[in-house]
């Protein structure tokens, strides 16, 4: 790892003060960020960097952070498509998923990592099973995550697979040089009746990490979840005490007035993934009430097979705009709150707030710069306006996570492109086949 | 101008069979298709290509139709985001498009052009001032349009400009070896008086041309023309009397049930506009229904200050994303839908049916492929959904537009792009700082 200095371009360091630096200047000692701000500024006398990256011409941002996805469902990419959540899922994709192996996790998840970081995605939430191949795809990678394996209550493996995910955090959590987080993944209220989800919580409490969970995506399962407990599914939730754990809710799409405030009150992060609730037709959350009771809003790609691309930039786009025509108020979720919920939003819901998702003094080098001299990003009037509204995750063209160039030139500089394409695409087939 | 074979790779002909060719073959004589079918068809025996393109791994598809654009407000790109309709043209756009010069128009639309060729787009409708400016960039270009003058009958030139339109028509129609067709372009039901519109519809009908219109594009139209006339946007302009015209009508996004029967047996086409609708909180227009009453629905970008960019691939995967989200129904707007919007009724709203949109023998030869070895369209299992759900209009490799290669490897092969950005921003500042 050799020190950085990127120098010149327009630095928007996501930070609260709101400020640009245009020309900036972000020095990277190691693996963490040494003076972000105007050239020039006060960089400690003995320190040289290995390298000088002259950014004229580029956007230099914290790297995208997917706070929830299925990384291996990749594999699946376009495998059932135009069909509802439950149907697609009970029909389409658990019995595939039956057939998975760690193997194909490995690989599936090894094409995910290789199109977010194209896409400028340096950080993820997963939830998938085999969590030890995913963890070992993000050891073998670079890149940044958070893992919990998905667990089902309602399987008569449920205790041992519970059993699993704990051994899985105890061993992994802090693992690839701290790039590995982990938390523990009781699927939804649908799947994790309450003896069991308290179970889990209970686990995350001691083992202290946080929980990675659907909540409220369908009406469906609103309408279920009242029938079978009289509640809806936040008040399921929090019915099973969950107490001061960090918890990481996705989708929450149908949620009324009191279900948003105990979301508030209960200091849950929201991962929204508009993409995957548009495709499946599970409906609009209302993230613009999310955000004025203060509910901490990110943002996910949900797997590749509901939405069908892991591209976290179309996200910030899609919640920028869909919000806007479905309230009727062009103000709503203006260009900066986007990237907020792209960047330092999905750090704190992933509970790695303070350490990335800004480009401030001290923190990780998360770091990508994208390319402004497109004719789609010309003239230049708005830098922040460009990046939600205009830019294409294409326009990436450096990515740095924990300080290490992954993408250069909008190319992968440490992996297999090919190989990962090729043998991600057979483990596919063959599960499609078996 | 050389004949061209196209070779290997999946052909999305967008034709009413549904069929595709994979492995498929295009011949291109001159400007036009001679062949679209699986290899080795019935090619005449005297008929040698001067050059072979090999497109393994690449989507061969008809060039995408931007139905409704001011390509030149591409000068405006970033500039007054995030405020509504009304306020944004008084306040932001419409001052400085006082300002406006046939070089800068020319200069803005070059701009445009060329993002809309890198993006695929191979024809699209204008309406802005300056029509002559707009000619002379597509004439230049080798991109094809369909160009109306926009007309305020407000103002006290009004006449005067309607007879501008006439002559331009008279001129142009047909120019550019026969790529640039001419609309006359009444603005809308909000600034064209009932004689006023009723002037324009006549020449309309004398010149042979059709009628490019904004209708019911906001809420607010609706109020005022129901107040000013006592009709509904669409009932105003067809209390005008069309007749049969041909009628391009953006947006039409607040329309009742009596509004589409009179779309629907007006055969007027609708250019959705989904990502302009959005951003300024317009709404969202009934497509779906539009669609089921057998009204032909294209796809616009509207001009890159409302938007912000000319990427029409990001409109349809709009089109296939919202309406599933807003209607609850994951099955409408399939990609199959999505695509013919894109292209074939893109060609019918332009008046260009049967001459581009699909690709069939003896059609133009506005042709684009994209490339599929991109993590993110792998696996390939399904090319029409990797298109509409997972693509990005950067996979564009290579465009043709009437036979002429304008697009090779995803770069401009006859346009000097830098010259091109840096003349567009310059005239972009000077109109923001005279």
């Amino acid at each position: 790892m050799s020190d950085l200095l990127i120098s010149g371009g327009t630095v928007i360091p996501v930070t609260k003060e709101g400020c640009l630096y245009d020309p900036g200047e972000v020095a990277i000692r190691g693996n963490e960020i040494l003076y972000v701000g105007s050239p020039g500024g006060n960089l400690p006398q003995d320190w040289q960097p290995q390298r000088i990256i002259r950014a004229e011409g580029k956007l230099i941002l914290p790297g995208f952070i997917n706070s929830h996805t299925h990384a291996a469902m990749s594999l699946f990419r376009g495998y059932g498509d135009d069909l509802p959540l439950q149907e697609w899922l009970e029909k389409k994709i658990w019995p595939v998923e039956k057939r998975l192996t760690p193997d194909a996790v490995y690989w599936g998840t090894m094409l995910a990592i290789a199109e977010m970081l194209l896409a400028g995605v340096t950080t993820f939430a997963d939830m998938y099973f085999f969590p030890e191949a995913i963890a070992q795809a993000v050891a073998d990678t670079g890149i940044r995550a958070s893992i919990a394996l998905g667990l089902l209550g309602v399987q008569s493996d449920s205790a041992a697979n519970l059993e699993r995910a704990i051994r899985f955090c105890s061993e992994w959590d802090g693992g690839a040089s701290g790039r590995i987080t982990t938390m523990l993944g009781p699927h939804a209220p649908y799947t994790c009746p309450p003896k069991f989800l308290q179970r889990v919580l209970d686990a995350a409490r001691k083992l202290g990490v946080g929980v990675h969970i659907h909540l409220a995506e369908t009406e469906a399962e609103v309408g279920d979840i009242k029938k079978e407990y009289g509640l809806s599914p936040i008040a399921y939730f929090f019915a099973q005490e969950p107490g001061d754990l960090h918890i990481l809710a996705a989708h929450c799409v149908h949620v009324d007035e009191l279900d948003m405030n105990m979301l508030a009150a209960g200091k849950v992060h929201v991962s929204h993934n508009p993409g995957s609730n548009l495709k499946l037709a599970s409906g609009i959350a209302p993230i613009p009430q999310l955000l004025a009771k203060g509910v901490p809003v990110a943002l996910g790609t949900d797997g590749a097979s509901s939405n069908n691309n892991l591209d976290l930039l179309e996200e910030a786009r899609l919640a920028a705009l869909i919000h806007k025509g479905y309230s009727g108020q062009p103000t709503v979720i203006p260009a900066r709150k986007a990237l907020e919920m792209a960047t330092v939003n999905g750090a704190a819901a992933l509970g790695l707030a303070g350490q990335c998702g800004s480009l401030k003094a001290g923190m990780k080098a998360d770091i990508i710069l994208m390319d402004r001299e497109k004719p789609h990003m010309y003239p230049a009037i708005n830098p922040l306006s460009a990046l939600i509204y205009s830019a294409r995750s294409s326009d990436v063209d450096m990515v740095i996570v924990d300080g290490q160039i992954l993408v250069e030139g909008g190319q992968l500089c440490k992996l297999d492109l090919e190989k990962i394409m090729v043998t991600a695409e057979k483990h596919s087939k063959k599960l499609f086949t078996s």
